[in-house]
């Protein structure tokens, strides 16, 4: 019993003391930007509004599912224009605990962020997204229930706060590493476990850390010579690396396919590390143990259009 | 009470005698595709995953909304191919009761239909969309317990079978029609059942009678001249008239915007009766008493991918 324990604490220890965390089950919301139950449910909504987009058929979820991974598995995205996204779409799930957003990190907060995909739904502006929202019914009052006293209810801050504070709800517990981080020895096996010790040793734990394996500080890639990337180096948010497993294809040009080709990348470009096949497997092992649950939700209802919009 | 019973009796009556029924709570399903509860719930797998789009952006959801009117409530909808559809896109909603789909009625079930829009995914073909499917782990463990002994498990048949199978459990009961055709007579405004009777009367119920409002027969239109679609004779099916309130704008062409312009026209263009303003004003309370209540679902997971496609 004690050896037992003293190998929990010993395990805990190690990776704590390396700044990895499990993932808290709740996420923390800004001052201005309390979550609650109906604005989560308007968010929601909006989420799964397809009304937003000048081809009537992209809704946010139509890029980042929450039926799947949270994003859309593939290399760029054909927009509502017609053209094709530059980078691979990165995963909502867990979001919330991310600090940098976009790949070039240009946005800092959730509700930041929501700005830039509602200004590629092929409207033009944003105004327009928010002219077609406040024209129907029910949007007007859920708004003005969520967001007592401020008029117009219906705007642009309001709708990326709702969006934001649905967003901070997606977040994706009881992986295999958060069961072991909170005592569960038997959570990671053996190959796992020497990934994680890999994970922390040669350094993945500098950039991918914290509860989301991820920072807050842009990070130049590539560092160092040798990868497909040589001669491209650019500053980049640090993508997290939870559920990892499901969101190939990999990197902000979404061009590798396999986790294997994108640790051995890593490795490479950033730690200088080449990597033995036995490692490359473990740290593989080790990263499919951050695929969480994602929390099972209703599909929301959208609210009635009471006239039609008159543009396709 | 015995005038009551008598009042309820005669108005029952006489929509029966009409033809018009009210909502069941299950569709019947064909010999060859038994509902069950696995292969409903792989169907909506199905109908959500926009894998099966060469944008990866567009599922059956994208333009049969079921968070919504069960269709887009646009005139043309642009395809993953980057066309636009020549035809506004029918409701999903209860077209378990169709008898016949597509605008011109090509085909004759809710499995026939079903590849239609698989084959305007942008893959070419749909034996690409099948190739993808079958390229999902969880999806050849499912489709091998939907159809246990045949084989291939994953196949276009086995495909729009599972989709059928999910579209006819997307019923909305309890319109205040339903309500009040079993006995509920206050579930009709005094407007609303003289639009009931004038619906009857004006020949409205010859084509869109029974359960769904519609008709399992093409009906040609228009049959009279003095509306906008003068010189445009085709057959069509007969679209539903259930949640029509939702379901602008109107026509295969999706060029009427309200429920008054389109009352307006059928009225001349079909039965040659040109409607007062309180006629159509009763008619369109009474369509509105069509408006049901669709079931609360829970969003699908969809199976992961274990590799990416490599196409986007």
């Amino acid at each position: 019993m004690k050896v037992l324990m003293l190998n929990l604490f010993f395990v805990t220890f190690s990776f704590a003391q390396a700044g990895l965390l499990p993932l808290p089950d709740r996420a923390p919301s800004p001052a201005d930007n309390p979550t609650t139950r109906a604005k989560v449910h308007l968010g929601q909504q909006l989420f799964f509004d397809a009304r937003i987009s000048a081809t009537g058929t992209y809704s946010c979820n139509s890029c980042h599912d929450i039926s799947s991974s949270g994003e859309n598995n593939l290399r760029n995205s054909r927009k509502p224009d017609g053209t094709f996204s530059r980078h691979s779409v990165p995963t909502v799930w867990n979001s919330a605990f991310q600090n940098a957003y976009f790949w070039n990190g240009s946005a800092a907060s959730l509700e930041d962020q929501a700005e830039g995909p509602l200004e590629e739904m092929g409207l033009g502006d944003t105004g327009r997204v928010v002219k077609r929202i406040a024209q129907i019914p029910g949007y007007q009052s859920a708004f003005a229930k969520v967001f007592p006293g401020e008029t117009p209810a219906v705007s642009l801050p309001h709708l990326t706060k709702a969006l934001a504070a649905y967003e901070r709800t997606l977040i994706t517990p009881h992986s295999p590493f958060d069961r072991y981080a909170k005592g569960d020895a038997q959570a990671l096996d053996a190959r796992a476990k020497i990934g994680l010790d890999l994970f922390i040793s040669v350094g993945c734990v500098t950039c991918h850390g914290g509860a989301n394996f991820s920072s807050a500080e842009l990070k130049r890639f590539p560092l160092f010579p040798g990868t497909s990337y040589d001669g491209e180096a650019a500053n980049y948010r640090v993508p997290t690396l939870r559920n990892i497993e499901w969101t190939a294809p990999y990197f902000h040009d979404g061009a590798v396919a396999t986790l294997e080709g994108a640790v051995d990348i890593m490795a490479r470009a950033q730690l200088n590390h080449p990597l033995k096949p036995d490692e490359t497997a473990a740290l593989v092992a080790f990263l499919k143990s951050l695929t969480g649950e994602p929390p099972s939700q209703r599909l929301p209802r959208l609210p009635k259009l009471s006239s039609p919009f008159g543009e396709n």
